[in-house]
């Protein structure tokens, strides 16, 4: 399978990685909008310029699209996906609809198979979120972020004013946890389910009493959630906080029998020393999907929604049956 | 939808107790070897016997076999599927491949569609391990089961003179699973896996004694393992050993990153009541994703590897896609 990356940051670099750890896989190359000469790859890969990817067109299977989800993703998917097989990671949720219908009829009138919303949350918590709805319906299910880095709330918090550096970790709260796991279906606001840490390196002379209170203030970023503020030094950010973890549960209850006497929990969890990585490793194997579906003659947007899970492995049915079911 | 339950035990009872819970699925009856009159259902459902079956077969969209492993299914499986669509819960793993091509078999001459080995292991705990071995290819994977009662153990208790009635519980062990979820990809012994807690009623007189040593040394079942034995009385094993709770935890760690660095953990767990009710709700959801392959055209055996997640769910692509995505 010969596959491509679009886009070279933190996504295409795990995409990178990922790769070489799956030897059916065999990348072509990194292609960019800046500069090649100026794109060192993690892993030696070859870069070329976003103007030579036309002429790779019948040496790509899958071109994996790494860009973000803000402004690239909206108009590359679908212009890649009327001449390539693609996988994106697109993660604003309340604008998939959209997305996939844009993407769904440039991969149909190209003749190729794309496939959005790709990775964790979207992606494997979606998964986890259908297949426990659909045992259990009669239930209600939870899902709870972290602990880990949101790179938008420190985006957030490096924008106010005397802010050098900032970095934002969403904490699940154990007592929500515990309560859902329960099997009592509770109502949980907002800020009972997560709160928010905030390390954040200030300007010198900076009035940090003001960004505190700017930081707790802000609306739809913190304003509903218990948050905290601690002030870091730029070296004590540098060492303690480079990382970019995540994780979190998707947890769903529910009852059966008779009269719904019996409960039952159903829980997926993850637990991520870096949230790009792995990101770009769910996107590897569903690029493998990919090229399955585009080999069987499919064509248009899909979802991991509409990926059977032995497309994801390197196996054959044969081997899945014998060794994992 | 239009199903139908062939066998009434507490697999069946639990599918009838599902499918009440699922309004586009409607029970056409419960077929049984034994004399109708004497079965009843737990919410009304019609019983014809076994003989009557045959003329139901333009009647029933999924034929959802409710039989044991052992004697029943491999006989079964293939019988019906040359006329119905089926789902069974064969879980006999190594003699999956054998029944797979029997089923697949029949299934394609009937032009049918079959899935088999359904239910959370094997099923949703395979497709769990399907999708974490496929995401993350460095890395190791892990099963644990329990709390919960092993029929198998407590029967071969029961066989043993002197004793009226058994429960084993299997039991992970908490330090086991805590270096599993540590990321260092552990080996781990049959015995600091899991430990059985044996729960026996023995006759009057009794030497218990000697139970125990026969259960302990008991090679496969017990030898094994750390196990306990408490003798209890009859009534408290109607009060507190009724029930047939389960569940478990699939956990793959695995790493990722340019030399390796950075370290995730998969993980998915269940804790359930109710064994078969579980289980039952397991095929009920896959009974719809039978219907649907077979009003496709598709045609011979299938396991949980072979279906989109989508086609268990009532929902319409569009739908999912709003609301769990």
């Amino acid at each position: 399978m010969k596959i491509a990356i679009y886009g070279y940051g933190n996504l295409g670099r795990g995409v990178e990685c990922a790769l070489h750890q799956n030897p059916d896989m065999e990348l072509v190359g990194v292609f960019t909008r800046r500069d090649p000469a100026t794109v060192k790859t993690v892993l030696g890969a070859p870069v070329y310029h976003i103007s030579d990817l036309p002429s790779y067109k019948n040496n790509i299977d899958v071109l994996i699209l790494c860009g973000g989800s803000a402004t690239d993703l909206p108009e590359m998917t679908p212009a890649m996906a009327a001449d390539f097989n693609v996988v994106d990671s697109f993660d604003t949720h309340a604008a998939i609809p959209t997305h996939f219908a844009n993407v769904d009829a440039a991969a149909k009138a190209g003749g190729h198979v794309a496939l959005i919303s790709c990775g964790w949350d979207p992606g494997m918590f979606s998964v986890n979120r259908l297949y426990a709805s659909a045992i259990l319906p009669q239930g209600k299910d939870y899902t709870f972020w972290g602990r880990g880095v949101s790179q938008g709330h420190s985006d957030a918090i490096r924008r106010i004013d005397g802010v050098v550096d900032a970095r934002q970790y969403t904490v699940p709260i154990d007592a929500a946890l515990a309560a859902v796991r329960s099997g009592d279906n509770p109502e949980l606001t907002t800020r009972q389910k997560h709160l928010r840490e905030c390390y954040v390196v200030a300007a010198e002379g900076a009035d940090t009493a003001r960004i505190e209170r700017v930081i707790k203030e802000m609306p739809n970023y913190f304003a509903d959630y218990d948050t905290t503020v601690t002030f870091i030094s730029a070296e004590e950010m540098q060492r303690e906080h480079a990382g970019i973890p995540h994780g979190g549960f998707v947890i769903r209850t529910g009852a059966t029998g008779k009269e719904q006497e019996h409960k039952h929990t159903i829980e997926y969890s993850l637990k991520l020393d870096s949230n790009p990585e792995f990101t770009a490793s769910v996107l590897v194997a569903y690029a493998r999907a990919v090229c399955k579906a585009a080999n069987r003659g499919e064509t248009g947007c899909k979802t991991v929604f509409d990926i059977p899970p032995a497309d994801l492995s390197p196996l054959s049915g044969e081997e899945l049956r014998a060794t994992m079911l």
